[in-house]
C-alpha cells in the first residue's frame, strides 16, 4: 500500500478535534494528494449503525466486552470498506481514534486486559498498523477540567474523582501502548496552547508527506 | 452453576425449529423447574439490535469477519443478561444455535478459520459451555430441499451448486467440532421422520433433567 495512514490518539479533553480540523487544511494546502478524514467509531454505514448501538444511551446494561466486540466489529467495516481501499489508491487517511483508543479504553482502563483487546482487534484489522500515531498526552485531571464547565467551581463529587482515575488509566494504557511501539508513536504535550500543540504535530506530519 | 444449558446445533434444513417447539412441549410436561427458550443471534434487547443488522438485507457489503465480531458482541451481551443469571439461578436454557454455529458457518464455510473464530467467541464467552449440544445432522443437499419449494423440479442452478458446497463446509465445521469436544455432543440423524428424530432428541435430553 502506498497511501499514508495517520491516526490521532489521546485522552478525552486532550484537543484531538481541534488537531484534526487544523491538520486537514495544513495537509491540503501542502499537498494534492487526496485527504480522507475519518474518525471510530463509525466511518461507513454499517459502522455508524453500529456507532448507534455503543452511544445509546438506553443502553446502560451494556457489557464492556459487548462493547469491546462492536468496536472491533465497526472497526472491521470501515477499514475494508474506507481505509484499506484509500491506502491503495495512495491516499492520505486521517483518523480520529482507531485501535489504541480500545486498548487504552477497554483493555486497560476498563479492566477487560490489553493483551484480549488487542486479540480481537488484531482479528479485525489483519495486521494494519498506522504509518504515524499522534498521542496527544494530556494530565487527566486537566483533560476532564477542559470537557467540563469551566466557570462552575465546586469542589469535586465522586462520581469526579472515578472519573479522573479511570481517565488515569486511560493513559497509563496508552503509555504502556508507547512502551510496546516508540517507532509508531509521536508524543505531543496537549497541555500547551492550541497553536503550540498543532505547530507540533504540523512539524512531524510534514515530514511524512 | 446449577442449571442446565443445553444447545441444538445443525445446517438450515436439519429441522432445529421443529426440534425445539417440541422440546419446550416435553420439558415442561416432564419437569417445574423453569425453563428459558432462546435463540441466536438475538436473545437480548441489544442483541436483537444487532441482529437487525446483520440481518438487514441492504448490508451486501457486510465483510464476513464483521459479521463475526457482530454475532460475537450480540453473544456476549446475551450470554451476560439471559443465559448466565438463568444458569445461575438453576434454570434449564434451550437456546437454538450458540458459538458452534459461528464456528461452523463463519470460521469454516466463509474461510475465516476455525482457530480464529473460536477466540474472539471465547472472549466473548469466558468459558461458558453447553452441557449438552444437540447437532441434527442431516446431508446438505437433502437440508437444502427442505427449505426450498419442493414442488418445483428443474435442474440446479450455479448458485444452488454454490449452495450445496457452502452447507457442505458448514457441516464439515460442526463434524470438527464434535471431533474435538465428542463428549458434550450428541448426533442425531436428522433426515429420518420429524417424530423419530424427536423421539431420539427426548431419549438424550430426559436422562439429563
Amino acid at each position: 500500500m502506498s497511501g499514508l495512514f495517520i491516526t490521532i490518539e489521546g485522552p478525552d479533553g486532550a484537543g484531538k478535534s481541534s488537531v484534526v480540523k487544523r491538520l486537514v487544511k495544513a495537509i491540503q494546502e501542502a499537498t494534492t494528494k487526496p485527504l480522507i478524514v475519518t474518525r471510530e467509531p463509525g466511518g461507513s454505514e454499517i459502522a455508524e449503525r453500529i456507532r448507534d448501538i455503543l452511544l445509546d444511551p438506553i443502553h446502560t446494561v451494556m457489557d464492556d466486552r459487548t462493547e469491546a466486540l462492536l468496536l472491533a466489529a465497526g472497526r472491521r467495516q470501515h477499514v475494508v470498506e474506507k481505509i484499506n481501499p484509500a491506502l491503495e489508491r495512495g491516499d492520505i487517511v486521517l483518523c480520529d481514534r482507531f485501535v489504541d483508543s480500545s486498548i487504552a479504553y477497554q483493555g486497560q482502563a476498563r479492566g477487560i486486559g490489553i493483551e484480549e483487546v488487542k486479540a480481537i482487534n488484531e482479528f479485525a484489522i489483519e495486521g494494519l498498523r498506522p504509518d504515524l500515531t499522534i498521542y496527544l498526552d494530556v494530565d487527566a485531571q486537566v483533560g476532564l477540567n477542559r470537557i467540563k464547565d469551566k466557570s462552575s467551581n465546586r469542589t469535586q463529587d465522586r462520581l469526579e474523582l472515578e472519573e479522573v482515575a479511570f481517565h488515569e488509566e486511560v493513559r497509563r494504557g496508552y503509555l504502556a501502548l508507547i512502551k510496546a511501539e516508540p517507532s509508531r508513536f509521536v508524543t505531543v504535550d496537549a497541555s500547551q496552547s492550541e497553536e503550540k500543540v498543532f505547530n507540533e504535530v504540523w512539524e512531524i506530519v510534514k515530514e511524512k508527506l
